[in-house]
């Protein structure tokens, strides 16, 4: 009872099914719900450009600019190709629904496993990050990164399985509050450097410990990439807009591409320009802020709002995953429980799920972004290139009017992000990559054994091409465990004894010459009328063992080649923690014998009596 | 069918019951099996001392002897207490029964809790200064203490599971290993000073950052207290020695006192006279043995034999634990699973729980013995006190010869232990001897209400004083709940059909709009002549709840009074771990079933009815 009002609290009560439906969202409002993820990348793209770079001191950081201006150049490309995902799939066109269509199961599949994995690192990767923002400003917080992560990850664990209906307005505030302040202090900055001009990166950069190579330069881009993690949500949640969908989704898209370009090439210029170097508790964006306005409420702000969206961001996680792994679960190739709408019309499992992994994830990684950002960026690339590939394909074979400039379009989109794809694998494998790279496979090959255990599992129960005969009349006969004499086993005698006259009961003598006194009292009572009493010894005090070969002998023996059934006497205690008082005899005999193959595929009936006590 | 392998292997085949019967042990063996909880105190009792007075610097270690003889006294005064408790209990006087026997249930049951947080205790302690031992020869091994501890105590928890027939024989090896080197490292330091002359202690003493105050050399004097623990082990066990059994074990402990003593107050006054200052990571045995003999093969002999005897010490509350919990569980006070004997002889479940104790102190107290040793003295010296008090009322209520001067020395043996656990409660108390002060009386109040719930439950289920009555020829009624139409299904329907004819089938309808193909299907397959089918919209999507109330509304219309049976199809997967794809909706069922409480203590009958699934 307590339990249930605690959930009621904290998860809210159950809502009907009939209140599935999807509020649609203006733009203003869909740009909040569908473009943290994308915008907030900013905040840890940037730092590991900076963390890539600062190895090869000054001479180093001067590559910063170029390498942002290539990503930007690839969310170029992103962005044209996924306006025409859109078009093409105005339902919502995620990259498992668009790979599987248009290039098979496999590729669909391998889609989809790049796809969760990337959910649950854009949860973990968001919330360490926010941290780490609100950490440089507090530097006391820093050793409590994990914890703090942790703590913000259960929070919007409850909040999503609550149910977050209003998505869209709750959302345009962080949302816009991270606009309006990282715009200003772009716009500030800017004026800051017209007027006393730049600084020269030899003043604050440390000394170069590695030279720059074409490698150093290429890792760096591969984890800078990270910026563009979260580019696709738009198109996957085309029918969530006003109509027409599609239209308002592509304004929509151009509009979030634009703002990120300009949040990430303004805060990258302003970084090189000014030379920023932060400490080692400290990321680039907060040294940027602090900087530019000092330590007082301005900067303050800007760390709040940078903690906001990276929370909102790893929330997109909350919505998204779940989706697909219900999709996928549909299809029979993950757990039957993931598309199960809980109370709350949310899937509960997927957010369950999702929190667990994510958390897992903050755990083994110490709660430090640096050391998860090499798996992230594997993920949404191999998404977005097979995405792309199934794009090519889709327009080949439509064929409807300029379809040659259409694959030619997604065709480069599929090869710039292929080629980023291999770059950030060769680059990032021995940092992490590799486990995202063994795992796709892993995941894959455990959605086709899921599947082949669904479809097994169909052919072994299915009635189809069967007549099912119903025998009647024959008698049944029945075994009632006893370990001592009370109501609970008259209650189970009683129960027995409605069913059949042919009733045993048997007592497992567990303990040495118990048995004699057993038999007395069983007489005493008068119940040798209603069951036969067998003693069978146990020189290892176990119970079920002997029972069990006691059934079998007893089937042996009979000429029905039919199983006995079991009536088990069962006392509940009032409270559940009154259970760590007794055996749970009961339990464990139910299992045994739930477990126990027959010959022939014989089934046994466990019968259970529950005995409840009053206190 | 692995598992059972696994555990085989590990643990051991197991052994009939009549195998039950212990070796007798002469006193060689018997000082190897009883004495090295006593003996290893030394290791930690030498190095709480040093850590109480160091913070005086020289003036505070000038202390040392002085403690240690006020000690050694004590140890005097408990042997001669003892020998008494042996000689009036030949069958084995532990303080639990002694106490309970002469002071009553309450205070039998506060030395039993006193007495179990002691073995806890002595587990953790022995082993935490066992690796703090080896790891001051091996600094590298320094910071894994916490995991060093928790491995030794996985590997001496499996030992005993597999039982320990052998006890005293193996034994041998360690404890007189420890003997011999000690006692050769006291006489070799003893001629070193002979020769040398003794080193003042100012001469490595840190500065003096606390005065030397009383509170100070008492509070040290409760930490050095420790040495003490395990004097009683002997008088537990009398008979487990060759007859005469108490001529013998009064002379075992009479060696074992005295070479307690001698190990005792040789280490401190080396230690003192040779002014040894330890390092930080370093213990003051270890800084003894290293400053006689230097780093070589000697120095590593002591420091292992050190880790041996504290490991077969920390084994003796193996031994102890359990059987004490099955002596409190035989009189009802401890869940009855901690009188269960396991497959080998041994009382599985109290091993299990003392070392998922242990190992919660050495985690939460990170490995670290001098955290844990404040909580330790006090169980110890409660047990003490209650027992020579038990022993006072003994002589007083027997009267015979010489009673009076009999409980004139168990009352000094009272009297100075009280007077002990007095000092150690209140110097130690903000340290940790707080902890066990409220666990005492909780864990006292947990045992009143197991005796309380065990007396409960007799009383409800008791036949005593009724004549039980079988009703016959009243009609069974069954539902089936049905979630698919599949052969699980038609077993589950013929099982019934074979009880009654009055079969009710039910389906609850939590997809909406799926109830229409499941009727058609229903008919399709014939089922509608054995089963009437009844559908329950579900607006929720949730299954149990709409199904009880099914269940409730139908037995209220029934004119039977009675409750309806369930028969529940469930399939159970080839593999356990195939069950993480099924929503386990059966189990939950049979729970809520379980669970349900019915007016005027009706039961519902729960029949499962597997259907086995090949692969």
């Amino acid at each position: 009872m307590i339990w249930r009002h605690i959930r009621e609290l904290v998860i809210g009560s159950p809502l009907p099914s009939e209140d599935l439906s999807e509020a649609r969202l203006d733009k203003v409002r869909a740009l909040a719900a569908l473009s943290p993820d994308a915008l907030a990348s900013v905040a840890y793209a940037n730092q590991e450009i900076f963390l890539g770079l600062v190895v090869a001191g000054a001479a180093g950081m001067a590559y910063s600019w170029r390498i942002a201006c290539v990503i930007a150049g690839l969310l170029a490309v992103l962005t044209l190709s996924y306006s025409q995902t859109i078009r093409a799939y105005p339902s919502g066109g995620g990259s498992y629904i668009v790979a599987r269509e248009n290039l098979g199961t496999l590729m669909g599949l391998i889609a989809a496993a790049a796809l969760l994995i990337d959910y649950v690192l854009n949860a973990a990767v968001s919330l360490t990050a926010g941290v780490e923002a609100l950490a440089s400003a507090f530097p006391v917080l820093w050793p409590y990164r994990t914890i703090l992560s942790l703590v913000l990850l259960v929070i919007i664990t409850l909040v999503n399985l609550r149910g977050l209906r209003e998505a869209g307005t709750i959302m345009i505030v962080p949302v816009y509050l991270f606009l309006a302040t990282y715009l200003g202090m772009i716009i500030y900055g800017a004026v800051v450097i017209a007027i006393q001009g730049p600084v020269p990166l030899e003043t604050n950069a440390p000394q170069a410990v590695d030279a720059v190579t074409a490698f150093l330069v290429l890792r760096t881009f591969a984890s800078g990439a990270t910026a563009l993690t979260g580019v696709e949500a738009i198109s996957n949640a085309v029918p969530v807009f006003n109509p027409p969908e599609p239209r308002h989704a592509r304004q929509t898209m151009v509009i979030m591409a634009a703002l990120m370009g300009v949040l990430f090439l303004g805060t990258i210029g302003l970084t090189q320009l000014l030379a920023i170097m932060p400490g080692s508790e400290e990321t680039i964006l907060s040294a940027l802020a602090r900087r530019l306005f000092g330590p007082g409420p301005i900067y303050l702000l800007i760390q709040i709002a940078t903690l906001l969206v990276l929370i909102v961001a790893a929330n997109t996680s909350f919505t998204g995953f779940p989706r697909v792994a219900a999709v996928i679960a549909h299809d029979e190739f993950l757990p039957r429980q993931l598309k199960l709408l809980g109370d709350r019309l949310v899937f509960t499992n997927g957010i369950l799920l999702l929190s667990f992994l994510a958390g897992f994830l903050i755990v083994i990684f110490g709660g430090d972004t640096h050391n998860l950002i090499p798996l992230f960026a594997v993920g949404a690339f191999l998404a977005f290139t097979l995405s792309q590939m199934g794009m090519v394909i889709h327009w080949i074979r439509q064929r409807n009017s300029h379809w040659r400039l259409k694959a030619f379009l997604n065709g480069i989109g599929a090869l710039s992000t292929g080629l980023a794809l291999l770059v950030i694998a060769v680059s990032k494998f021995v940092h992490g990559a590799w486990i995202v790279i063994l795992l796709i496979p892993l995941i894959v090959t455990g959605f086709y054994s899921i599947r082949a255990h669904y479809d097994e599992i169909g052919r072994e129960l299915t009635l189809v091409g069967t007549k099912p005969v119903f025998e009647s009349g024959r008698k049944l006969r029945i075994v009632v465990p006893v370990t001592g004499i009370h109501r609970g086993v008259a209650a189970a005698l009683q129960y027995a004894r409605l069913i059949t006259d042919d009733v045993k009961a048997v007592y497992i003598e567990t303990e040495p010459d118990t048995s004699g006194d057993f038999k007395k009292n069983w007489q005493q009572y008068g119940l040798d009328k209603v069951a036969v009493l067998d003693i069978v010894p146990s020189p290892y005090r176990s119970f079920i063992g002997p029972l069990l070969d006691y059934l079998d002998r007893l089937d042996n023996e009979a000429d029905d080649g039919q199983l006995a059934s079991i009536v088990i006497p069962e006392f509940i205690p009032a409270k559940w923690w009154h259970n760590l008082l007794h055996n749970q005899t009961a339990w464990r005999l139910k299992l045994a014998l739930m477990y126990r193959r027959h010959r022939m595929g014989k089934t046994r009936a466990i019968i259970d009596i529950p005995f409840h006590l009053k206190r």
